[in-house]
């Protein structure tokens, strides 16, 4: 039987309770793999790995212990599975031919890799003005998470004070885009002054600020929030959160996004939030969503995010990573403050 | 000039930023006030007070710091105020007449009072089988909370795992039983056994545990909450909510209602929540609410409530001390774990 293909592959070799992952943790293997048209099911498609999406979530697949984010962990040796842009290759599936581009929900970072079609969310036109990064960008994890955290959760009115942290990155650089078609008075938190000036000269924010040089978040939310906060979407957790606290007006909306600041530690090294009581007195409702229980939003967001992508309403930023060997330097990429924008890895051309 | 009374009232002479209030922050004094007709204006009434409300929010009133709750700080030398029963002297509002029993939503805590009628919420008809204290109890302030609380923020389904905290308290005992009116399982942490005892047998909580005996609180939620918690109402804040977060089911509520265990510390020095992070995996909804923006709601709560305590599905328990020389006392008694109940204050019979 010939079509055998050595398909390089990242696994989960041992858990990772706290810090960043290393090579210990996640390691890359190659495996042989038929890719003869008679060696899969009906239903099922073979396809070839384009570009593989980089989330923070992932983190919490490798934890060992079910807290925070609650997401299943992977079992030892299992491989990663993450959004993908993946091109069909064989298809026992009529409504996919070979050379099809589709969005893989769970795609295995690996360069080639059998489907069930049920996994496809679309199929994409690559014609269509939009590059295929931002389908796992703005059109992917990050640009719903943003939608639903701005459109669904927060819910600004026109004029209102919006903070976002972690700003400039994949799900910020959205979110504050998206606040600013609402009419929204918007400011970001960012880790460098090149990043701040990213998001007010690309992404359109109103103002922002480095938090490591305004690092006394009270007097910088009491600088850029004159008027309080109506809205806060968090991406960050810890001393950035309670600093909100202080300064959040009546009826505050804090969506919660994740917490990109405590994934590497354990909860009980976690930052408290000492101010909670505020959330009484000025009455604010703090909720924490996971995309996957808005999936019947995702055809919404879609509509909305690709007429703003092609209107160029919304300008995203991808940083794509060449090569399936760079996907755990990718993935530690994304907690550092060198991140801007979206991370991809491209597999495949 | 004739009908010159003496007329105890309760002010603030010094303000109390933390701790227990002392007799150095409330004082007690006796001015004279002139009781006749021709001296009060048009649409208000001269009251004698009845009953007063002892309640937990009052302590933030005079920290001097606009925090936490953000209720407006009285002023040095003011009287304090608060939901009271008091019976009208003197009427010049042709809707109020001698001798009617009236709640009066801004209450001074004094014998006697010249009150604009705009500040009455509702006569009371003493003949209607509920006691002058469930005014304030079940029917004032503790009690809109409670179904707040309950009804509105928190609306648990039936067979909902329901957790509330101080729960033999003026607001815990009341949400607890709305809660097993909507068919809920419903747990209370309360400070002895004595109220595990009473909230079992009085208030029908399902079950109890006291938090200085079973003060490892992960583990007394873990063997009270075998299948989680869907709503808590947190009263008490610190690390009673924070294990709460460790138990949480997919989008629980948490409707907070206030945080006694905070009260008395300032807020860098209050009890840090290092496991916030849980809200995203859970996709949990944290609000914080007041009474005053649902006073819309008040007739419906009212509706509901006389007709529980008519037809004896809520049993209110109140400790009324005699008195308004007792009143610095009785605010503090709502701190302490000798508390049972709603407080109030018998100024006259």
């Amino acid at each position: 039987m010939g079509d055998l293909v050595e398909n390089k592959e990242w696994y989960v070799a041992a858990y990772s309770p706290e810090g960043v992952p290393t090579s210990d943790h996640l390691k890359l293997r190659t495996v042989s793999l038929s890719l003869a048209h008679e060696s899969i099911p009906d239903d099922h498609l073979i396809v070839e790995t384009l570009l593989l999406s980089v989330d923070p979530y992932l983190r919490g697949t490798i934890t060992g212990t079910l807290e925070g984010l609650f997401i299943p962990q992977y079992q030892l040796n299992q491989v990663l599975t993450t959004f993908a842009v993946v091109r069909v290759i064989r298809s026992k599936d009529s409504k996919y031919s070979e050379g099809d581009i589709l969005l893989n929900g769970y795609g295995l970072v690996a360069e080639y890799s059998i489907v069930p079609s049920s996994h496809i969310i679309r199929k994409i036109d690559p014609a269509n003005g939009i590059s295929l990064s931002d389908y796992l960008g703005s059109l992917g994890v990050p640009g719903f998470a943003a939608w639903l955290g701005i459109e669904v959760l927060g819910n600004p009115k026109p004029a209102s004070n919006v903070f976002i942290s972690a700003a400039s990155g994949a799900v910020g650089m959205i979110a504050g885009q998206l606040a600013k078609i609402r009419g929204c008075r918007v400011i970001g938190s960012t880790g460098s002054d090149d990043k701040v000036k990213l998001i007010k000269e690309k992404f359109g924010y109103d103002d922002g600020f480095n938090y490591n040089i305004e690092s006394d978040f009270d007097a910088a939310l009491s600088k850029y929030f004159p008027d309080g906060i109506d809205v806060y979407l968090d991406n960050v957790g810890g001393k950035m959160l309670e600093s909100v606290l202080n300064h959040v007006n009546k009826n505050a909306r804090i969506p919660l996004c994740g917490m990109i600041s405590q994934y590497n530690k354990v909860w009980t090294e976690r930052e408290g939030i000492r101010n909670l009581l505020n959330m009484v007195g000025k009455e604010v409702r703090m909720e924490g969503f996971m995309i996957k229980s808005y999936l019947h939003r995702f055809g919404d967001f879609v509509k909305d995010m690709e007429k703003y992508l092609q209107e160029g309403k919304i300008k995203p930023k991808s940083k794509i990573n060449i090569g399936i060997e760079n996907f755990l330097e990718s993935l530690n990429s994304v907690f550092s403050n060198s991140n801007i924008g979206k991370v991809v890895v491209q597999v495949k051309a």
